[in-house]
C-alpha cells in the first residue's frame, strides 16, 4: 500500500502554448518549434507577465541526441526565450518525457523554492526516416529481452492488443472505432497534424462525416476503408495504419505558478489537484498483459491527492500511441472496468458530445506524436477545454471543471497521471 | 537581484555509493556499475534501510542514447535494483546531469511528496573511442557558433585559460600543480580511475611522491614531466593531457531522506544546507571569458539558503573538468579573489593537510569523469570526508563540518552548488 501523497502548496497552469504538429525541414531545429510554442503561450496569459519572473525552465525530450546530435538543450532553448541565468533541465523518460517535466516542476512549485515554473517539451523527429525513428523509439525498450528479439512499440502494442481480444473479446473495429473518434476530433484541431488542411484520406472522411453530422460510431464508410488492406496496411497484428500514432516534430508549454500568486496572470487559472507518477518492468516480467499496473498506481495516487474518484472526471486526455493503449488506459483509469471500455467506444460515449469526451485534440494519433512534446501536449488541452477557448472541438456541456491527463512512457515502465480543476 | 530561495523541509545524505571508475568490457552497461554503486551504498547506511521505501529514483545520465543506443534507462535502472513501481526519471544536463538529479531530489524532499529519494549518476562512455567520445561531448554545445566552428571542450576551456593568463599573468605551471594535487589525491582513492594500481606515469610519480612525503608544490620532477611535450602533449594550448579529465565509466549514488527521519538510517547524517543552480549563454554571448557567472549566481544561492559565506567552507569538491575549471571555479566561489587562486595553488593551500582541500578524492581529473556519475559523484566524497570516512586521503583538521559541491555542464552553461554541514 502506497503512502498517500500530499503537495506542500498549490500549483495552477495561468498559460500555455503549442506549435503546430507536422513535419518540418531538417534546417528547423526543435528549439525553434519551441519558440513557436512559447509566443503562443505569451499571448494566452491575458494579465500579461514578465518571462524575468520565470524562475526556471523544465523541459521534456527524449533523444535530441539522437534526432538532432544535440545534448543540453535546456539552457540552450532558455537562451532562445531570454531566460538566462535562470536554472533549465531536461528530462527524460522516453515518451512521458514532458509529463515528467511537468509533475516534477508542480513538485518545484510547491516545495516553495520557485514561484513561476515554465514546463514543457520539444522534439524533432522528421530529420530522420521512419525506420530509423523506430529504431531511435526501440532503445527505450528492454536491450535484454526485447530489443534482440526484434521487437519494436508497433509490437509490443500488438501484444497488449491480442492479450486484450483473448480476455474480454475486444474486436479490430473497437481499435478503429478510437482512430475514427481522435481523426474527427483531430481534424478540428488546427495545431493537429492531421488537421483539416493536410490531403490525407482519413482526414478528408473525417472533415465530410463533420459536415454531414455523422456520430461516429456508425460510420460504416470508414470501417469499409480501414478493412482495406491497402489502404490501412496491418503494421502489427491487430495494429494497423491507423491505429499508430504520427511521427512528426513540434513543442508544447504551460506557465506554471504556486495557487497564491495564479490570479495575478489570468483570472482562470485551472488549479492542479492530484498527480502521480510510477514505474513498471519490460513486457516480459509483468504478470498481466491485458492492463498496464503503472497506470492504476499512478492513478490513485492522484485520484488520492485530489480527493477525487475516477467517475468524477468529466474530459480527459490519454495516451494513445496506439489505439490500443487508449482502450487499456480507459480501464486502468478506472473510467470504465475491465473489459467494459469497449461498450463506451461502440456507444460514443468518448466523443466530444458524449459522456466522458476522450482526446478531444485529436490525441497523439491524430494531433501527432512528437515525442517530449506529448505530455506537455495533453495539459495544454486540458487548459483550454477547462477554460472554453477549444474552438471547434470545445467540449459543449456545462459542468466540464475536472479534467486528467495520462502520459506513457514506452509501454508503460514509466506513467504519469495529473488532474486539473477549473474552480 | 535574484529571489532569496529557500527549501520547506530538511534533507540529509544518510548513505553513499560509488563504483569503480575506469574503464570496463563493452558488455558491461551502465546500469551494471548503477547496481555496483548502489550495493555499496546499501552497506554504508549503518542502520540499515528496506529498499522497498525508496520513493524514487532521480539519475544523472548525458547520452546513453548516443554511449550505450539505450533510452529510458531510469525505470530500467530501478527495476535492475529492485524498486520498481516506484517512479524513476533521468535529468540531463551534460556533465551537470546528476548535479541536477540531486538538486531536484532535495526540492522533492522538501515539497514532502517524497520522504527517501535514491539520487544518483551514470555513464557508460568506453564503447565508443576516443574521438567519438568528444564529439558525443561536442553535441553539448551551440549548434550555431561553436560545433560548426570546429570547437571541442578542450578548445573551449583552453580558450577560458588564455583569457584568465592574459588577465590576472596566470601561468602553465598553475595548471599544472593542479593536476599534480589531483593526481596525488586519486591514488590514495581505491575508486579513481587513477588510483594507485594503475600502471601510469603519473600515478606513479604520485604514488612515490606520496610514499617519500613530498609536498605537491615542490615536485620539481613532476613539473619537468609535465613540459616533456612527449610526456604530456599539447591537446589545446594551454591544456596539455595532464591538464584533461579521463574520459571512463562509472556510477555513484546517495541516499537523501528528510531531516526528520534521517537519524533512522544512520546517527551521522550530512545534511543538505544550500542548493543553488544557474544557467549561461554559450561563450561566444559572453561579456567575461576568465570567470564563468552561472557558478557566481548559483554560489549566490546556496549560500545564502545556507546562511553562510565562502570563507566559511572547510572542504570543497569543485568542477575540474580541465584543471583551469578548478581554478576559475575557486575564484567564482568566493574562496579567492579572482587572479588569487594562484596564490594558494603555488602555496599548497588545497592540498590534503592544506587550509581549503579541494578535490581530495582526485577531482575529474584523476579520479575520473564518467559524465552523468560526477556530480553526485562529488556528493559521495564530501559525504565520507564530512563523516570521517575517507580512508588514506582523510582530511585531519578537526573542524570540516562544512562542505561544498560545484558541478558544470558543459561551459558552465549549468552549474549546481550543494553546501553539506556534519551536525
Amino acid at each position: 500500500m502506497p503512502k498517500k501523497r500530499k503537495l506542500g502548496r498549490g500549483v495552477a497552469v495561468v498559460g500555455a502554448g503549442l506549435s503546430k504538429f507536422g513535419i518540418y525541414p531538417k534546417g528547423v531545429r526543435g528549439q525553434d518549434l519551441f519558440v513557436e510554442a512559447y509566443n503562443e503561450l505569451r499571448s494566452s496569459v491575458d494579465k500579461g507577465f514578465d518571462p524575468g519572473d520565470i524562475d526556471a525552465l523544465y523541459l521534456g525530450n527524449i533523444s535530441s541526441d539522437l534526432f538532432e546530435r544535440q545534448v543540453h538543450i535546456a539552457p540552450a532553448v532558455a537562451n532562445r526565450i531570454g531566460i538566462v541565468p535562470k536554472p533549465a533541465i531536461r528530462f527524460e523518460d522516453a515518451c512521458a518525457a514532458s509529463g515528467v517535466a511537468f509533475r516534477e516542476a508542480i513538485i518545484a512549485i510547491s516545495s516553495g523554492i520557485y514561484d513561476i515554473v515554465l514546463a514543457g517539451g520539444l522534439e524533432k523527429m522528421t530529420n530522420l526516416d521512419t525506420t530509423q525513428v523506430t529504431e531511435v523509439l526501440a532503445a527505450a525498450m528492454d536491450p535484454d529481452t526485447e530489443i534482440p528479439a526484434g521487437e519494436t512499440f508497433p509490437g509490443i502494442y500488438a501484444t497488449i492488443a491480442t492479450a486484450h481480444m483473448a480476455k474480454y473479446g475486444t474486436e479490430v473495429e473497437d481499435f478503429m472505432r478510437l482512430g475514427i473518434k481522435n481523426h474527427y476530433n483531430g481534424s478540428l484541431n488546427p495545431h493537429a497534424h492531421f488537421d483539416a488542411s493536410i490531403p490525407d484520406i482519413m482526414k478528408r472522411r473525417a472533415a465530410s462525416a463533420v459536415k454531414k453530422g455523422l456520430p461516429e460510431p456508425h460510420w460504416a464508410d470508414e470501417m469499409e476503408f480501414l478493412h482495406d488492406p491497402k489502404q490501412n496496411p496491418v503494421i502489427a497484428w491487430p495494429m494497423r495504419l491507423f491505429d499508430c500514432s504520427t511521427i512528426c516534430d513540434g513543442a508544447s508549454c504551460v506557465l506554471l505558478a504556486a495557487e497564491d500568486i495564479a490570479r495575478n496572470f489570468t483570472d482562470k487559472p485551472i488549479f492542479v489537484i492530484g498527480t502521480g507518477q510510477a514505474s513498471d518492468y519490460f513486457l516480459a516480467e509483468r504478470k498481466e498483459l491485458a492492463s498496464i499496473r503503472a497506470t492504476k498506481l499512478a492513478a490513485r495516487e492522484a485520484y488520492e491527492m485530489a480527493g477525487v474518484s475516477p467517475q468524477d472526471i468529466k474530459i480527459a486526455e490519454v495516451h494513445d500511441c496506439f489505439t490500443i493503449a487508449e482502450l487499456v488506459a480507459m480501464e486502468d483509469l478506472g473510467f470504465y472496468k475491465p473489459g467494459e471500455a469497449v461498450k463506451a467506444i461502440r456507444e460514443g460515449e468518448n466523443r466530444l458530445d458524449g459522456k466522458l469526451p476522450i482526446n478531444t485534440d485529436g490525441g497523439l494519433k491524430a494531433k501527432g506524436h512528437p515525442i517530449g512534446a506529448s505530455g506537455v501536449g495533453m495539459v495544454v488541452e486540458i487548459f483550454k477545454q477547462l477554460r472554453g477557448e477549444a474552438g471547434p472541438r470545445q467540449v459543449k456541456k456545462k459542468d466540464v471543471d475536472l479534467g486528467l491527463t495520462h502520459n506513457a512512457g514506452a509501454h508503460g515502465s514509466t506513467i504519469v497521471v495529473n488532474i486539473f480543476q477549473r474552480r
